[in-house]
């Protein structure tokens, strides 16, 4: 590895953010998961939650290989992954078409935070639903029902890193040695 | 058409803004043409272009109908749009992943404003480049180069509609009524 590269490798993982991740629950268009997977990487979210087996169509997709710069965790079950979150002390997030669902730029997302997003077809299952901390949406003014997930995505992320910023969260490193090792090891030497 | 859809589709044309608009250059994936599409309507941005034969495959892919609500321009070339938007007096902000593009979050998506994206794998043409007023550019903090083209597309768009909102361009009807009255014929009859 060039001192160049890892450099750029080092100046990524600086601004890695281990307490910001997202959940996708049985998302699974191969071009919606390869799309979450450069926003998570583009607003440092390092950890992504995949709800069932999701893993191989991510890597089959027309990803860029931002899934290299991340953390995979895949869950057999709404209700591991769910479990795995809360006991982090996150608050988890779960995006939502409802009346309870706040707008998603009224969040603090400074503190640890999981945002949900549900399937292509049918959303968020109920069981997310109920479980979550708190529904949020993005507002829309137009004729249509809802934003294309990993557009949702993107937004809310966005939101995130904006806030974060501004409260400092990316002026230090902030991912364990670790897991920056092992970043560096696999994605040092393509 | 039952008069609450008819109230429905005049809040929604009540909240239009005909001087927000997005050119899509080229760009030809059925799902990334169907996720503008509703970037577009949920943003309220009602004129959409779109440089070369596209609107066969707008028509064709896995889009809930977003199009029926908006006004649809196609041209023929990059020369023929720029034209058609500058006759306009908008601005034209070219998103370009250059040393000379500025933060999106800095520019004033107040003023009549046209924002132009570029093919999935090219970019914008340097043709476009060159005419535009503006290179802007989605800041990215990780590994991979470039967004999906409709999310770097909602970003741009939902930051334009909360500077739009803020200024109270959302208060009252901006669309012409002509245009009004066919997408109340075409649309509120499905
Ligand atoms: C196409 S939507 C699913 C629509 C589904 N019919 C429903 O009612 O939930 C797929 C996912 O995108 C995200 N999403 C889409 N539009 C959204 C919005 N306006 N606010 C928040 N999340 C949204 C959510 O994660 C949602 O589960
Ligand atoms: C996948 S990108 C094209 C990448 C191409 N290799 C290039 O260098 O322009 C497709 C389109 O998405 C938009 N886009 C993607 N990422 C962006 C970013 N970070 N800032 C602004 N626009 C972006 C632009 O409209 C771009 O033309």
């Amino acid at each position: 590895m060039t001192p160049e590269r890892y450099r750029r490798i080092r100046q990524m993982l600086a601004m890695r953010q281990p307490d910001l991740t997202v959940c996708l629950e049985r998302v699974h268009k191969p071009h919606n998961l390869a799309a979450m997977m450069r926003n998570c990487d583009a607003a440092g979210a390092h950890h992504v939650h995949v709800v069932w087996n999701t893993r191989h169509e991510i890597r089959t997709g027309t990803s860029v290989g931002a899934q290299n710069w991340l953390k995979l965790h895949s869950h057999k079950s709404t209700a591991d992954a769910l479990a795995s979150l809360k006991t982090q002390g996150m608050q988890v997030l779960v995006t939502h078409l409802s009346e309870q669902a706040v707008d998603f730029r009224r969040i603090d997302y400074t503190r640890p935070t999981a945002i949900w997003f549900g399937q292509e077809r049918t959303g968020a299952t109920p069981e997310a639903v109920a479980a979550a901390d708190q529904q949020i949406i993005i507002p829309m003014l137009g004729m249509t029902q809802s934003l294309n997930v990993s557009v949702a995505g993107a937004l809310i992320l966005y939101e995130a890193q904006r806030q974060r910023q501004l409260a400092g969260l990316y002026n230090q490193p902030r991912l364990e040695e670790a897991e920056c090792q092992r970043i560096l090891f696999e994605g040092g030497y393509p």
